[in-house]
């Protein structure tokens, strides 16, 4: 890779059973894998590694809270122990399955509620730091970048990617727009790859209020559970190709 | 270890929430700690984990059949790319609680149901060595004498513990009498310390017609769910001990 | 309703959250309802009943074994009490759902495994036709005709409905042709419905040897969890109102 | 029942599979049965209610969030909806199983953190009425004098349970004094069981100040779950007695 080439991670969520699995793993380069808490059954998971393994895609662990019948996207106070032994439990199940066809859990990104809680809550944002060091000081945590779990992360030693939404609007001061405001959700696939391939080239993305802002990102979140979402991620990969940006992870 | 030093290992199930596992940590020199499958919370199975560590006790996958609530005791069928995977995430989730307290599951043993079917059902007893060697090949698989698990598990080139119970009687084939015949269970500690005793010392047992038979044991099994099983395992323990042999798992 | 006109009931899974759940609500007249045990969170059920309610189909407890990992699609061995205790409980949860709701639990179809093995299996079906007994004898038991849950509900004095699949080849002897075998699911919107307006019309449908046989049939299945079992689905309702057939539940 | 003699019910936790359920059904009058959210598989509340039918003891579906993992003990966001369907299918299933072996759930109580939450928490405190209600408006609802629960459940037209508890000590205020707390939680059975009838015959307890205080106790909760704690139980049991009190719970 030249110095002069801008490069850039592309993330889906997987093996939810809720999305095309099989188109996403053409597009992105980071592969969040359930772990059998909010979603997936072992033989879902083994599937999914085995898929991208073959398609040369990264495994991560999106470990959640023991919550199938709410996908995880409850809230749930737990003790540090609780919610270490729980998140150990998962990223070394999922690690597993993925070694057991030729892969390897390199990441860890909570899902759901889970990953909104660690933005502030620090307890369990240590938990987080915590239960990742525990399995393998070797592997990285994704999350929003400003993030309480994050900053952790990086005093704790261990590496971090900061993963910015393509599909999102932002408020001037870089959060997301919440959901259920209006113009929350981007739904134009020309507009959502004209963001990325700005994001990417100039570290920054327009705000909601049309100025500009600093978004330090390296990992760009694609969702994949609608058929549109398929095109916008498929428009997305095109347009940073196009603009002659290097799609994937960091070398290791 | 002197060559004239007779040595056995005693194992017991623990993690289950049913018995007085600090007690059996104190008898036992492996620990079949259970996966979440049948029994056990992650925070229980780590403290399990870090009570076997500080026993200095070895830690086994006890790893069983979906199902909850029937503690694994129930017969399911099972398509092989299932099982396995559900085997391989239950030995990669409890190995990871394992490592993060300073241990690592070196072996496999099935429980309840999974136990019994694997005796003689090729396809499941298959499926377990698949998902062993998928794990870790220097996994060693324990089962009973003469199943079919164990064979499978020789012929894939992995070791194998043959276990023996302490507190069962024998036919004169060398299978356990089944539970609800007379005098299946044993109940006197006295009688199943000799016994044990005998077993390690001369390689035979006396079965429930009184003859003498052979059997193959590289650990025997210990129960410790009742106060009464508590008083059994120790009575074995400190009578081996007083017959000169040495009590642990062969060393690496 | 004139004595002349024939009377067929049709039936579908729903809530199980992978077919069309709304499109089959506009199609058959009873829906078999998924009760947490294969599928389905409280949410998602009681969001059926109520569009169950709404459209003014009939509500079925489709009970399972508690597995919901592998869909409720294995073979468990369960004791009697077990068993008994498992579909109790499914159908007073799902009744008192459909109850919040203004309906109400009228007859009981068990799903999968359990579908298939209490054909034949003495022990279950006797499960089966105790636990709906124990809920109310009032409740009906749908099932396969011939199989002896049915023979064993109708000699318990429960209310029976014996169901043909509308998209199932059938055996000379009037059993379903295994899924696998060449043909033994029909693909053909217009031959699937000609078939089912036969059986409905004569009492009889074609073998797959060409042979006519007799199907003893109060509901007909269909199929809802493809985009193409929709299109099925509504053909087999059109053509039945064009024969001028009744569609719907017996009057209670 | 003579207009002088005090009388007053008591409950305790059952079906959790951790206490003395069989000695703690000769001493309450009320059982709050687990309905498989917390704790419990069907088969172990069938046999729970059956012993309860068989001792007299009236049935309660003790509630919980959807968390076998930590017993029911982890507050939970949750949607209106989402617990609504919750509750009622938890209580249908509880009563369709107490009613099979000819008893009837009457009460509602809910469990750990679902309780201690609804003691504040006015979404989720009316969540609990709402699915009440929908089940059967005749169902009283248990829980703490004062709390938010028991407020909307009267507004609503419920009847109500308030309950004391035999072994905590109150503050001034009339809250209990939080468990860690020194002098908390009360140990010695005597003076257990002289507070319990002290408040039964008139309406007040001492609070761990001095001071006395109003409390309002239609039921007293007992635990079970330790060996000391049914000797509490049995001597709160024996001291009402021989004050004369009618122990049970009121006449319907």
């Amino acid at each position: 890779m030249g110095s002069g080439a801008a490069r850039i991670d592309l993330n889906a969520d997987l093996g939810e059973g809720i999305g095309d699995d099989a188109a996403m793993l053409g597009i992105v380069t980071s592969a969040n894998v359930a772990c059998g808490f909010h979603a997936g059954t072992p033989a879902q998971l083994l599937a999914t590694c085995r898929a991208a393994v073959d398609a040369g895609v990264r495994i991560g662990a999106q470990v959640s809270y023991p919550d199938r019948s709410g996908f995880g996207r409850r809230f749930m106070e737990m003790t540090t122990p609780d919610l270490v032994a729980d998140l150990v439990y998962q990223i070394g199940a999922l690690d597993a399955l993925a070694r057991s066809v030729g892969g390897a859990v390199t990441y860890v990104k909570p899902h759901g509620a889970l990953y909104n809680t660690i933005v502030h809550h620090e307890q369990q944002a240590e938990a987080v730091v915590t239960a990742v060091r525990d399995v393998d000081a070797g592997l990285a945590v994704m999350g929003l970048p400003g993030s309480e779990v994050l900053s952790r992360a990086r005093r704790a030693g261990l590496d971090t990617i900061s993963e910015a939404f393509a599909d999102r609007a932002y408020t001037p001061e870089g959060t997301l727009v919440p959901r259920g405001t209006d113009g929350a959700v981007l739904s134009d696939s020309a507009e959502i790859a004209r963001r990325v391939v700005e994001l990417v080239t100039t570290g920054r993305i327009g705000a909601i209020d049309g100025t500009l802002i600093d978004v330090d990102a390296g990992s760009v979140c694609l969702h994949g559970d609608t058929p549109g979402a398929v095109g916008h991620a498929q428009a997305v990969r095109d347009a940073l190709t196009a603009a002659g940006i290097v799609i994937g992870a960091p070398p290791a």
